[in-house]
């Protein structure tokens, strides 16, 4: 009997972190696969708000087992403490319906996206996060995704992948385009 | 004006590699991006073959503009040299097949997955690799896949990330599991 197969399935905790592209993407990559083996899934944004992205428009056709919130307010580098209160309140609302998704368990995959660096930033307390990873029902995924990923998510996680930069195009003076970076 | 701007959009060529867990699943995500933003994308599977996984379902659920093909023979490794030449001539074809897809330019996005593997095991030449990413219509997005990517298509990308696995289930023996592997 192969090793595989010692431990029954449940829902795993999968961090995607590090400062290459692709993290996001990934949990958009893992959303549409676990919705096209009929689970529902629920991505909530902790960062990005108010962008007409490739990613939205897709979910509104995905329909109602493919939810999609952006919950953000958009970049915080270079906030003013006012504007950090804001990026705050915005980033707790986020939270808050993680914590209820979570606690009701009516979906299959939770992807809480970017709230590594709602965490990093200091919108979110990290021992919310670690509260979630633990109290999640056993069948649940997480997909957690986000540069500067806390070494306390990593040690609970299942899963923890690091995207590494190799070469990107911005350092090309590439501007980001339709359908690449949104 | 920002750097940013300085150069026109064009297509690009991104590179997914590394050991780590995320490579097919982001361009997964990139391919549902691009698909939100009314692109037609083409995903050509170069080692996957024969598996009903739920991003194969759940292309036939997006209908004519997210085109998803498996047109390998499975894992390679282990293979006998018999197998290899099973590998190779669906290798061939798949790389007919994105040949085809880039010359005529019908497609917004061309996904090659796992084609570096492919070049690894030497069922495909890397020359044929660089020939599509110089070939491609201009605004032709190229997405290439597969761990042990070679130099030389690298020299040629726009984007490389390299997943790195820092934490892995199947290392603490949990089994594959739909929805999240497949």
């Amino acid at each position: 009997m192969p090793e595989e197969t010692l431990v029954a399935p449940r829902g795993l905790t999968l961090v995607f972190t590090g400062d290459g592209k692709g993290k996001t993407t990934a949990a958009l990559g893992m959303a549409l696969r676990a919705w096209g083996q009929g689970m529902k899934v629920l991505i909530l944004q902790f960062i990005k708000g108010g962008w007409t992205c490739g990613e939205l428009i897709a979910a509104e056709k995905l329909g109602p087992n493919f939810i999609m919130r952006q919950m953000g307010e958009g970049f915080i580098r270079g906030s003013s403490d006012k504007d950090l209160d804001v990026h705050r309140a915005a980033a707790q609302n986020a939270l808050e319906e993680a914590k209820k998704a979570v606690r009701e368990g009516a979906v299959d995959m939770v992807v809480l996206d970017e709230i590594n660096c709602a965490v990093h930033y200091g919108l979110v307390d990290v021992e919310d996060v670690l509260d979630i990873i633990r109290s999640k029902p056993p069948g649940l995924h997480l997909v957690i995704t986000g540069r500067n990923v806390a070494n306390e998510v990593m040690g609970l996680a299942d899963l923890v992948t690091e995207m590494r930069e190799v070469k990107h195009p911005f350092a090309a003076g590439m501007p980001a385009q339709k359908g690449i970076e949104f």
